[in-house]
């Protein structure tokens, strides 16, 4: 299904080269102040427009509110968001049809919907797809804020994800830069961290935070890893050494090697995690794949600019989902209190 | 929620020193041939038994069919299975009550449920309703075998799990060695393979196989971390290299770095992922915590025998877990077929 | 929630003078061959056009086909179908802002959403999101009769309502007739004959087809009640008069009381189920109401024409829901074969 | 599924002639002072016991709670409540294996579970799994009565069901004597009267309020209709009759023919259903059936006693499916505030 969330719940729909993407929202409580104007800036950053690395696709990604939006504030009712595509080229795509990218969810599309799948520039696949995830996480933040601003978290909730390597530099200028000299795409490590969040999110196995975020953020094209707190290097470390000891009566612990999550729930502490993407699967270099009419294996190059390095585009995404499933969590637990009327 | 899967749905209860823990199973064909015995030996490996490193609880883990079950089939109506808790000390935890312990779901559970919660030794946190996932895991494993000898996938699914690392070292006899030695507990990682699986399963975005798999698998306490295929190493590599070459109709690849999904899909390739485990959190050595009763960090100690690492227990809770998803994506894309009656 | 089914998942949103009302349905299996123009008849059927006693919007009520269609048929993606509103006029109900029309939703929501609903017309509790219904109903019945062509139903399954009676008026002109003399809206009943069903749809308990059926039935505004069957009638008779004999291997019955379903299970039979629609609240009739600015009871009067009996657009809504329910419930059992690629 | 309610979720399972039956409630607020005498009173009135009409098997009916209560109250992790089968005779059915009995599921059952549903005294189907309800409805009623000592209703949710006709006779008891009589099953009429409920649970469209309370109402054996308000005679009236007028702040209306349900929403009034009831199918008069082995209709006889009048058993167990629903949509509201800790 193409639903996520228990109280928020996120429904996206749309094709790469189809009439529109969008997202339906249902469960926004009435009240939340709201405008396109609030979206624009998540929009513009997940365009990457100037960065290094990233091929924009020269889209406006203007939102328009179908329903859901009154006189400035969410009605309660369902919101849906459209974005037109306007600048679409699919010719390439037909030519192309029996040729399944490698990488891409071109074969597998096309063994699950049996040849009737849309696969103009990947379809319904298509990382287009994340700006209906970009425009509901935008909404996402404006709650966790108005969350905020009724006195329920003092601090502020604060979603922020960055990148933290790419192809396995530290100084992300550095590993981009062996990218362009390689002519060849390349990974990444985007790292999301979340402060001001209240302990008890979360449930006991099957809705463990850890679970419920994994989940939304598998949604995200490319994504290959995630994990939390110290992650892998947990499992090389003694107990003693693990273990976050409690300090005092909010539960602030003294280290952070849970990452903010212990048996699923928040633990009032930040919480961190660290997700790995893949090497944007559009390389420059020629690559090897079968056609499957011909049944042969043929040289096969991508045609067009494509980003270099997918990652780049990826943290305002991670912070749309993540804030996407806290909106949903703070609505479970009634940590969000809708607005005055 | 306590609950997972779509068509086949799991439901988990029960504390650990409560009366005791027990599975409903809505969704499970009927017709399914099905009796105790296909759960024992899953039940034993749990146990961890004889296993250095391992200190089992005495549990006779008897699986007791309340409903769902008839003639030695499944009868298509839920099925409940309840394991009685017969070995349970809980004077201790009494005691213990203002002294959350450090890793431990105490201090949350306390947040979360204000004071209601039953504490005895993690109660409805503890690794003890990990039999309840592995008694439906044996269920989904022999539903997914059902499916292969009513011909649907003729190679038969295979869901194999083997710790691959513990403490570090790929050598898992040294890793538990080092953690004896230093009188402390310690952390592992644990793969899953899995053949035998169509191209196919799985959905674009929100459900993805990797969306659904690491929702199930981070619900096994200590889980911190998931890939894919080649996981986190894909942040470092170029996308020429990352990419696996087609080479056939049925979407066999030269290279398995996707791990067996590409696009959210399965590929018809291996699945292959792999998981972190935290360290156990009672670990032998001394460590300070908060007693919220009188507000200072006072020095703690685990009372009794305890697992030095956890990880050992994991690869059949992790096989369970990862044959319920199976199940519910075979169910979904209609793979399995139900036996004749 | 705005969401109904498990496997073939309707969504819909809009409000009655807002830019759109749409519906987005997940899980249509690809391949359904499909147009707009297969949505036309019963958009226009639910129009009433030339209808005595229905005084229709003037909308176009143009499918937009936002994703989910291909080269004329369903891609097995979410599939997002948009109606424009064109023909709104918002001033009148500005001023009415403070007096709730009786019958109507306008109080409840304003209690519900806190002052910030959509009041326009009465926002998403519109009738006008019928369209989204009759549009998602449209591909359902062209998926059962998919169902029918791939030879899993030979007689083929077909959805029927019809208005039963009027103003309590089994010759519904009489009934019409005598609300237009008495210059006040009326009510009706309608029926809904279902036949090609097979044996085995539905669920014990929670999910029984009555249950799903009235979920959905009870989401058409102004439906006050539905009976299965003999309905109410049931509630006077012997069981022995009331019990339907089985009489021959396919589970035909000699009489059929049951309206086609015993155990919340579909026996083969005919399905048959009534609901009584309540007189349009929007009367010619001066009422009294509340004006919650000034406190005072006033006299109320409806601006503008109104149907005089919404039971005449009904039928074609009601086999709309009705459709989406068997949608869903054939593809749980298993009985809709997805077409060929 | 065999699971109801989005925050408030009841699983139930057992068969009549199995180990148990049971229920799992999920969802419970921490915190609900809860003892198994809570339950007794309503399970007691279910057994019908010296009530003309009914002939209850001699089930001792004793809760046994197997998690998620602790020290009188709930403590938030699923409630798991099982009632053992100590009073079962199951050799008549094997007799009557091939002799699907008129009005019950047994042919129904036999075609969807292909032969192996547990057919003895109906199986999961039986009236047995009722008790299972009794007892979730015992808890939700508990906890709709701590939302009003927690201050949020001060008069109080109260929900009283009756019957209000016997085949047809407002005087129950005539109603009943002409079936002794006629030697003859009867079937009724229950209504629900629900008083303190506040304006504002439930949604537009396919959560409304009798969507949700008609959904869990038809999971109740043997009821063929349901209608809120004035219901079926709303059919007949005109606009300017059935409307009721809104007279105050608080939205009471001067008459309550919608039963105080308009738009989907409640209103604040009574809320006011009726359900029809058909009459045991198990009559003691001889009727015809297929034999599915011999291919022949033949004569039936029920064995044993069995209820006259299953309505009169009803109206407990419609209390404990509208408080399970009325539960889940104060939770939905926010308006069921926790016990302090």
């Amino acid at each position: 299904m193409n639903s996520f969330g228990r109280l928020f719940r996120v429904t996206i729909f749309g094709e790469s080269h189809g009439d529109s993407v969008g997202v339906s929202i249902d469960g926004c409580p009435a009240g939340l102040p709201l405008s396109a104007e609030d979206l624009l800036p998540d929009l513009e950053r997940r365009k990457g427009g100037m960065q290094k690395g990233t091929t924009p696709r020269k889209e406006d990604d203007l939102p328009l509110f179908k329903s859901g939006l009154f006189n400035g504030h969410a009605t309660g009712a369902p919101m849906t968001i459209l974005f037109e595509n306007n600048n679409t080229r699919s010719a390439d795509y037909e030519k192309q049809r029996a040729v399944p990218r490698p990488g891409h969810a071109d074969f597998v599309a096309h063994k699950k919907f049996r040849g009737f799948e849309d696969y103009r520039g990947g379809g319904h696949f298509s990382g287009r797809l994340t700006v209906a995830l970009v425009a509901a996480g935008a909404v996402a933040k404006k709650l966790l804020s108005a969350a905020v601003s009724a006195g329920s978290e003092p601090g502020g909730i604060a979603v922020r994800a960055a990148i933290t390597e790419i192809g396995g530099e530290k100084d992300t200028e550095k590993g981009l830069q062996k990218a362009i000299e390689a002519k060849d795409s390349v990974g990444g490590i985007v790292e999301c961290r979340v402060s001001g969040l209240p302990a008890g999110l979360g449930e006991p196995f099957f809705d463990s935070v850890e679970s419920v975020l994994s989940h939304a953020v598998f949604s995200i094209p490319a994504v290959r890893a995630i994990e939390f707190g110290t992650g892998f290097a947990a499992a090389s470390m003694f107990g003693s050494d693990h273990n976050d000891a409690i300090v005092n009566d909010e539960g602030e612990t003294r280290t952070n090697h849970a990452g903010g999550v212990v048996g699923g729930i928040t633990n009032g502490n930040e919480l961190v995690f660290r997700i790995a993407i893949k090497p944007t699967s559009s390389t420059p270099r020629e690559q090897q794949t079968l056609n499957w009419e011909s049944g042969k294996i043929e040289a096969f190059s991508v045609k067009g600019r494509h980003d270099l390095c997918i990652a780049l585009r990826v943290p305002v995404v991670l912070e749309a989902v993540t804030a996407i499933v806290l909106a949903d969590l703070m609505l479970l637990e009634r940590r969000i209190v809708p607005a005055a009327g």
